[in-house]
Parts: structure tokens; sequence; C-alpha cells
């Protein structure tokens, strides 16, 4: 049996998106900056995606950036506001520790020049409050940026709350919505939201295209510099037939939103019991506010990539944690972020999962890991010594 | 019939690249930073590509950065030697006037932070000379950016002998081959390239990725800040179905680039004799050293809009100047360059053909752009002044 239990890592594209993309490699290729008619034909699917991505988010399709993923939407959003602020006066951004790189890497860019960053506790649950956020704005902040949901542990932020307050305090406020878009209702109106990154990949739509949504008004900063596709703020010719895939699967995504989620989060629960009940286990991040599809755990004594490649030895694909930064050996800034020590971070799972898994298989993680969690702690003297008492559990 | 001339602006994919993207879509799709096996057939295949555009290339698979497309590329390339130059107090930079826009802004860009930029002038040839070159570095210089082929009028830069000179004076050499790549043989090494950008779409792989070669040792700075893909230097997964895509398209083009060439190369040429027996016609850019599938012609008192609608009614998808552009008022910045005046370089037409061209298609392109041009000149009250003499010609 092969189990992918890493959906928040990528998804596989659906038959609905592929289909989607397939008729804009061969037949209506051109360049939709082209004047004749097989560019324009582009161009109309074009501006279609867009107010049909719109009307999912809940904007106007003039509103829609597309980009080649998350990464470069959460950079333009928060260099774009980062420059907004600056011309004001206003050097000051609110975050968070748990933040996805794309969003940290660039605050670490900005505090090089000189930005001041508050990156917000978020608690052992992984939920930031309002009240945090707005104590932390000044009189000079630029922006809040917040993500919708954790690429990690999955917990869920109070968007909406956080953009009330941003928009009485009249702070920018972009959110990372590259876990939550296709999984959880978005409004942006609604939630009072300025800017919100999405990436085609996390909902089976394709790789290599993202959505950066920004409120009219808002003047955007380019990252890629060139022709003057995207209004002129965002140069390379469109990759139509990757937007095309992208809008087919969010539509797709967004139409079955709650019936999947009721059927994963089912799983997810199952999941979740089942694994607690393997001793010297805990669940990182709250267990209410979180995405239906995600579960992760700490074991204690376990080193997360052995548990990984036995799991992957037994058919299951999950993770330790982000995908992002898996090559690195430094353990999970989400899980430091939360509370865990060093030695307990190293031994987490991610399982992610979608619509498409079974129940079956999900009896099968819970025996696969509790298995491999045994087997590895059988072979640890470490382990040994913790469970006769030499030395003091971490965790509970 | 509908002929398609518009392959500088993009290209139909073939059906090699599209082959070799579909697997990846739903069979090998995890994400290529994931541990398990998946994930790693993933990054095998990515990795396996990289070899094979190195090859192609004739560098190291570890010179080699995947990016979203050409722009991007030419913007990381341009922005990395500017700070590496910057570090050593060298903030001067030899370019040509006409570049693309994903050069030229990401100059103007640099020239707002204080770097001085010297555009070379390209002659009515539309070629820049090595001796230009070295008569522009100075001591300061950080970079010279010269395209390997114009996008617009086809003009092949003497790219091998550009980068001696920049060797020889210890300046890093650029070349955006965005329109030259799997039309004209690249050999880095040989043509003394320190970095190179080239984009999928325009050899018949897929839009929305591209490759940024950069000599080993040149520090690149990050455009996308993120996750550690790309040696750190990329943010964002993998595209690697696309990756895939245009690994194969570019093997596939550079497999057949003689015999292409050749083929091309015939039918540009009646076309550009077919298109010279118009009165009142210029060809633009040197007859000799032009790419084998362009052809550009400047048609006086004509108005360049109207040209490609008629032309498009009558089934020739054709462009006036880079597609990038085309929504713009201005005249071209390349037509311009090489010396048009104002009023001719609005009357342009860019032909760009394929191997998938036919002789009968060229011929039709002949009668049908001639057609055009002698109805729009009999609507036109101005031309009827210049031909009755009471206005001077300005070409010829």
């Amino acid at each position: 049996m092969r189990v992918y239990a890493d959906n928040a890592a990528t998804t596989k594209m659906s038959a609905a998106a592929i289909s989607a993309m397939l008729p804009y490699m061969d037949k209506i290729y051109a360049n939709p900056s082209s004047l004749h008619s097989l560019g324009q034909e582009a161009k109309e699917a074009l501006e279609n995606a867009r107010e049909r991505v719109a009307k999912v988010l809940g904007c106007e399709a003039r509103e829609i950036i597309f980009t080649s993923g998350g990464s470069e939407a959460d950079n333009q959003a928060i260099i774009s506001a980062a420059r907004i602020g600056e011309r004001k006066g206003r050097k000051h951004i609110v975050s968070t520790a748990f933040e996805h790189h794309a969003v940290l890497h660039t605050l670490d860019k900005l505090k090089k020049e000189g930005f001041e960053i508050t990156l917000l506790d978020v608690g052992e649950k992984g939920i930031v409050t309002p009240q945090q956020v707005s104590d932390a704005i000044r009189e000079d902040t630029a922006l809040v940026t917040v993500m919708y949901a954790n690429n990690e542990i999955g917990t869920i932020q109070p968007v909406e709350e956080i953009g009330k307050v941003c928009r009485e305090r009249g702070v920018l406020f972009h959110t990372d919505a590259v876990q939550a878009a296709g999984h959880l209702h978005i409004d942006v109106k609604k939630q009072n939201i300025d800017m919100l990154s999405l990436s085609g990949h996390k909902f089976h739509g394709p790789k290599g295209v993202g959505v950066l949504y920004a409120k009219k008004g808002i003047a955007l900063t380019n990252i890629i510099e060139g022709g003057a596709q995207e209004k002129g703020k965002r140069a390379g010719t469109e990759n139509i037939p990757a937007i095309m895939g992208m809008t087919a699967a969010l539509e797709e995504a967004v139409k079955n939103i709650d019936t999947n989620a009721e059927k994963v989060s089912a799983m997810r629960d199952r999941l979740i019991d089942g694994l607690s009940r393997i001793p010297h286990s805990i669940l990182n991040g709250d267990r209410e506010n979180r995405l239906p599809n995600n579960v992760n755990f700490c074991f204690e004594g376990i080193e997360g990539e052995a548990m990984l490649l036995l799991l992957d030895d037994m058919g299951v694909c999950a993770s330790s944690g982000s995908a992002c930064t898996s090559g690195s050996l430094d353990p999970s800034h989400v899980l430091l972020a939360i509370g865990r020590p060093h030695e307990i971070a190293h031994g987490s799972l991610r399982l992610s999962l979608c619509e498409e898994n079974t129940e079956e298989e999900i009896e099968y993680i819970i025996n696969a890991v509790t298995q491999v969690i045994f087997r590895l702690r059988s072979m640890s003297p470490v382990w040994r010594d913790l469970t006769e008492g030499r030395q003091q559990f971490v965790i509970r």
C-alpha cells in the first residue's frame, strides 16, 4: 500500500486541472499580449480566469495579480507594503514567529534595510490573538502579516478579527493563505484582508503559479521588472496553462469545500485519536482551530528523519515539517515557536490529508506509525534510559 | 488558412514537451524537497533535468538555477552582478539600447540606486561590436549585459568576442539568450559567458519556466526569498512538470538545430525577398547576422496596429514588435535604437517563423502583407500626399 499524506507539501493535480491546462499548451497557445486573434483568445482566457479567481476570493478582477507561486506573492506583498510605509516614514512590521520562510526571510531582508520587525509569540496552541496584534501596532507600523493557517501544524489564525484591528488602526494587513486556500472559506472583503497570497499546487492545481490579491489602491512594487504584463506589476509572459489549471482546481476545491472538510476532518480526528495512544506523543497545535487535513505530532525519543524513512518503507509518504526546509538539520522554527524543546521538535511528524485518502489508509497509517515508533524506541539507548527513569521525560 | 508567424512572442508546445510534463502532474507529483520516495523520485527528475540542461549549455549542473522564466532570470543575473560589484565599489554597468525590458527596467531600478548605466549604440544594423564594449568598460564596471539575439529584429550579437573582452578586463558578462536558445548554438564556456538567461516557451517548451546559468563562484542574490530550493537562491516549490517539459523541448530543439535553421532560414529569406518588393519597405536589422526565424520590416505610411488586424483577418498571426509591450502606443525602442524615425517605427511588422511553417504559408504571408499594405495606403490621405510628392519619403 502507498499512502500519500503529504498534501501540505504539494498535491496531485486533479483531472479537472490537467484538462483545463491542456488546450492552452498546443491550441490556444499564443502570447496574450499579442494583438492577433489567437493572442486575444489567450487574453480572454486569462481575464476570464482572473474574474473567476476574484469571485472565489470575494474581490474584483483588477485586484488579482498572477505570480509564479505563493513565495513570490508573499515577497511582493510584503515588499510593496514596506515601500508604501517607508514613503510615510513607517518602518515597523508586525508578524508572527511561525510564518512561512517566504515571509520571514523577506522580513529579514527588510530588517537589514532598517525596518523593525515584531514577531508575535504564538503560544503553545499556535494561535495569535487580535489583542496581541492590537498591542503590537505602533504609529509607525507599515504592515501586519499573519498567515491564515500554519503550514506545519495547521492552526487557523483569526484573520477576520486581525483584519478588523488593522483596518481600525489604518495599517495594511496581508495574509499568507497558501495552506488555507481551497480548504477554508475566504472572503477578503468580509475578512478585512488587504493582501493575500495563494499557491496553485496546494489544492490539486499546478505548480509554478500563484495569486497575489491586493486591494485596489495599494501600489505594488515589482519583484520582477520587464514587460507590462499584469498591469505592469509582474513582468514575464503570462503562464496561461498554469493559470487555467489553478483556476479550475480552485473552483473545484471551493465547490466541495464543506463536504471535503467534513470528510477529511473526520479522518484527521481518527488519526489524531489513533496516534495519541502512542505513549509519550503530543499533538502539535490547537486541536479545534486547525486545518481539516493537518495532523502534527511530536514523539519523544524519536529522530524525525529515521521515522520518515521507515514510514516510507511501509509506503507512507509524510514529512517532519515543511517540505521547504526538509534538507535542513535545524529543528522546525514552528515547533520551537510553540515551545517544543529542540530534542522534541526533532521527533515531529506531519501528516497532511486530502479528500482522496480513505479510512482504510488512515488505519494503515496509525498502524505503521505505531510500529515505527516502537521499533525506533526499542533501538534507542536514550529511550531506554528515559523509560527506566534515569532521565526525565520532556513532554508530559 | 491560419498561419502562426509569432514564434518570437511564444511557441506552440511540442508533443515531446507535453509528454515530458504529464507524468509529473499526477504520478510523480511530490515535492522534491520531501524525503519520502515519491519526493525523491521528483528530486531525481529535477537533478536529471539540471544535468541535461547543463549539458546543452556546456556548463555544470550546479551552475543551473531554474526560474519562473526569462524575465526573472534576467532580473536575478543583473541584480546579482550589481550587488557583487557594489561590494567592490563598482557601480557602472554596460548594456545596449535595444535590450529586452526585463534588462532595461532592471537597469533603470539600479540607476535610481546610484548605478551609472552606459547603453551602447547598436547602429543601423542592430549589432554592437566588441570594440564598443571594450571602450565602454571602466575601472568601476560591474557588469556587461548584451543580449545574444534581439527579440524584435533578430540580430545576433558577437557574444563570444564580447565575452572575451569582458574576461580580459575582469568584468562579469551576462547575456539574455531568450531568443537565441534552441535556435543558435550555445556553449557558455567557449563563449566566455558568465551568466545567461533563457525561457522555456520560446522553443516549444512550457511557459512559466526559465533558466539562469551562473558560472560557479558567482554569488547570486535572491529575487524571491523563502525556502531553501535551488541551493537557497530561488525560493518556491520547484515547478517540476514545467522543468521537465522545458528540458525535453530544449534537447529536441538543439538536436535539430542545424536542420531547423537551414529550413527556417530559407523560408525567412524567401519572405524577406518577397516583402522587399513592396515599395517603400525596409528590412530592420542586419540581413546576415540574424536569427533564422526573424523577419522585421517597416512599411512607410502604415500604422502597425491596423496592419496587424487586417493580417489577422486573413489568418496571419504576426506582431509589430515584442509582445511584451504591444499594449503600448509608444514606438518600439528597438526600432528607435537602430535609427528609425517615430513615424516609420510605428509601421513595423515582425514575422517570426518556426520549423512547422511551410513554403505555402510563406507565399500566403507575402501575398497577404502585400495586399494589406496596398489597401491601407490606398485609404491614407497622408500616403497620397507622399506619393504625389507633396511630402518627402523618410526611408529610402
